[in-house]
């Protein structure tokens, strides 16, 4: 048995089934070891940071990773704009990257390069294979390090000789490291400060955005008075009828200073102390009020749900009655295609169990008010800021989720990052429906150009740099060009239609909005 | 005056007067300093492959370093593997990649990375600009590093409270170290040994295949008998009638040995001593024959073409007389679309000083031959083998030499990594005919896949993960969906018509074969 062969088996054998891939010639063995291992199931993406942010959305809905294969240095650059995404979600994510034969990389042939070097600065784990002994081990470390909590980025390099070489044979599963326990005596801690009648908030993300997560933190905030909210790009939060609900913090920072200007006590579960995304000229970048006192209930890696459910005991919140959002949707819009009449269609069609991929920026901010009452659903947002994730993100929910229809909204200008992600939701027919919020401008950085204070404004040429209308995108030909049916609807009406027919169909359908 | 300006301003002072670009917010004041500097020409892209790209193209053929605009680490990694394209075609280009405020980098805000990690494989000169008072000078030295010969990659990572912040204004220019002398002791003994009568091999790249090198190195093989051939993928290789034309290596390993087989001196002349693309199981990796001498008659940064020159002179060999390719076009075909009725049309029709950009692949292998006696013009081959570089590099080629048709041969795998290129020629109505070799395979792969040798022959599952027909791409759809007009003639003669219209009609046009 080959390298490969061992690799792909262990990963089976680990629970790792899924693999995305874009490969190149250091990974055909790799891909002929497919045939000897149906498990794996494989799927091929025509551009890598497909690849990568499919994996992200996968991990995100599957719990568990799936397994990336990537062509060497560039192939792997190409991806990491998403592993940096995946990385900032704790998705756990496993990348297996190609590289030249051991005894070839002397040579400097044109693709060498310094694969571990480019890999180390987004990989929590890394390790280059030295021999086809060591493989097997090799992955199932991987895998148990990109299990450990709270998920992280394991990269196993992987020299052609290792992969066509003989090995020992598949290595068996090793357990990851159990999630931590949050510390008895931080809990009690808290529990005092959130008696002491003072404002207090707390601060979710990660783990603790899941329903048992939220149910203990909206516990705590009806029994204490504090405030309960989320990081405003959360990983995955669970919402909709029948569920607590979280605000998201606000993404401009002076509005999202504000909320936090009151808090003297800011509790922190399952994420870290909140900064401005961006720093602006003369506007602070922290975004914790002048002597808010800041709190650990749970890092990211620890058992946020145990320890919020543990603090509701300690604060003595009641176990039943916290309020959660009712069933209601707003009616079908009418008249013209604004971005409020898309965001109100979605609340009064999405259908229960939608995951929500949400790469809407400017045009789709609003989305998620319209939908709170919506069925019980996912939302995922762009966890680390780097565009194009959205078509990938939806790509890989869907295939960790066969049986749920995932929406992903998509910026016009954030869309063409990573559009070839529309083929491979073709080729594996994916139940994807994306609206594409088409304003042809970068228009978040119309607002950012105002905002980092240019003096006198910006001019012709600073506005040119943001215009992407000339010439206009065609989604609906780009759609089709990679065998996705597409529409552009004319109205409101047109659009719920459209949708409702999107949602009625599997399979995957693009729809663009002229907001 | 801002840090911004003051770089802005030093490298329009140094000569570089293209900036392509892919912004976000922490570049928003480079980007409103363009209308305070409005001889920096700005072409904006819709992702960062085709900005690194662009600027390789752009480099290659202007000889003088185009600077990019990168967003943070991300927008960086996208733009990385054409980057490496570049670095292995010894393209001088500045990357300027836009990072957090100073200040900023300790809030680890969500799209902070480690931007300088990520840069330093991919750079021969990288350096953090540290205060306004600097940044002049940085950009000074970035843009003498990258016209160090034979051409670097400068890396200038900009912190966005340095872009906004005062600054001493520009620098002055700084001249870049003077391209290196080949050694004449060398050249002497080299001289001996082409007089020796053993068989000898000069092999050329870069600077070497312009035109005096090429007359250079064919006077010296007319003289001495020495086969002149070049590498597999040069990064510009002047060619066509009344041009002396050098043989390119082959690509396959196996047959560049043959090759190679009976040469007893090898004589490196801008480039290093061949080894395979990638390394096969049971194969050399070396292709230089046991016992064969190897010699560098100059380095990439050395000047290739007088030590060529001063070599002719050393060997007796004629200034005059030596062998051009003679003016020969083939015949306009008829019938079937096939690869080499394509091949052969460009051979027909080819304008004079056109531009081809090479990343046709498989089925764009032949078309070289067909195009030996066309009117001169210039090949630009994928250098690093980091495939995507093609519409980008032709993008570049296009804005350094506004009066010259550029031909962009394309495989359809190929064409997908960087398709968003098409947009920017249409915003920019560049002179690019984009000709898509459409087999609907990754076709390299399948025969990559049965030279690696796999056990037993590759199975559907393998064969799976390189075929690109389900769904077939429609290129047309795709090139209309971002502004460029395009066709797919059904036959060569209609071939013929597209591409004679294209010649005729300057601005972005895209002919998709299906071959």
């Amino acid at each position: 048995m080959n390298g490969a062969q061992s690799l792909i088996r262990t990963l089976v054998g680990c629970g790792v089934d899924v693999c995305f891939m874009n490969p190149g010639t250091s990974e055909m063995h790799f891909v002929a070891a497919l045939d000897a291992v149906p498990e794996m199931r494989s799927s091929l993406a025509l551009f890598e940071g497909v690849v990568t942010g499919a994996a992200d959305g996968y991990g995100r809905m599957a719990d568990k990773p799936a397994a990336t294969l990537l062509h060497l240095g560039p192939g792997l650059t190409n991806g990491l704009a998403n592993v940096h995404n995946a990385r900032r979600a704790f998705t756990p994510m496993l990348n297996i990257v190609g590289d030249h034969a051991t005894y070839h990389k002397v040579y400097d042939a044109p693709l060498n390069s310094d694969v571990d070097g480019l890999a180390r600065p987004m990989s929590d784990w890394l390790r280059t294979a030295q021999s086809g002994t060591a493989i097997g081990h090799d992955a199932a470390e991987a895998v148990a390090a990109a299990r450990t909590a709270p998920g992280q980025i394991a990269t196993l390099i992987l020299p052609a000789d290792i992969s066509w070489g003989e090995s020992s044979g598949p290595a068996q599963p090793i357990a990851p490291a159990a999630r931590k326990k949050a510390d008895d005596a931080t809990i009690k801690q808290i529990a005092e400060v959130l008696r002491s009648g003072q404002k207090a908030t707390l601060l979710l993300n990660g783990y603790a955005l899941r329903e048992r997560g939220l149910i203990a933190a909206t516990r705590i905030g009806e029994k204490t008075g504090a405030r309960v909210t989320c990081d405003t790009f959360p990983s995955r939060l669970e919402r909709g009828a029948g569920l607590p609900s979280v605000a998201r913090m606000n993404y401009f920072a002076e509005l999202a200073a504000d909320e936090l200007k009151d808090t003297q006590h800011l509790i922190l579960v399952g994420t870290k102390s909140p900064a401005a995304f961006f720093a602006y000229p003369g506007k602070p970048s922290d975004l914790v009020a002048p002597g808010c006192k800041v709190y650990t209930l749970a890092t990211p890696a620890e058992d946020a749900i145990e320890a919020l459910e543990h603090l509701a005991e300690a604060v003595g919140a009641p176990k039943t009655g916290y309020r959660v959002e009712p069933a209601r949707r707003s009616d079908k819009p009418t008249g013209a295609l604004t971005s409020a009449a898309v965001g109100t269609a979605i609340g009064a069609l999405l259908p229960e169990h939608a995951i929500v991929v949400d790469e809407g920026n400017t045009e789709g901010i609003f989305t998620p008010y319209y939908t709170v009452g919506a069925p019980r659903h996912d939302w995922l947002f762009n966890t680390g800021g780097s565009i194009g994730l959205g078509l990938p993100l939806a790509t890989g929910a869907a295939v960790a989720c066969p049986g749920r229809k995932v929406v992903c909204l998509e910026g016009d200008g954030s869309a063409m990052y990573t559009i070839q992600a529309l083929w491979t939701m073709a080729r594996e027919q994916l139940d994807v429906t994306t609206i594409i919020f088409a304003n042809r401008s970068y228009k978040i950085l119309n607002i950012e150009l105002m905002r980092v204070g240019v003096e006198g404004g910006p001019g012709a040429r600073a506005r040119d740099m943001l215009d992407i209308s000339r010439p206009d995108l065609d989604f609906v030909a780009l759609a089709r060009g990679m065998g996705v049916s597409a529409s552009r609807p004319d109205g409101a009406e047109a659009f719920c239609a459209a949708f409702e027919h999107a949602m009625r169909e599997p399979g995957p359908h693009l729809i663009e909005c002229l907001v």
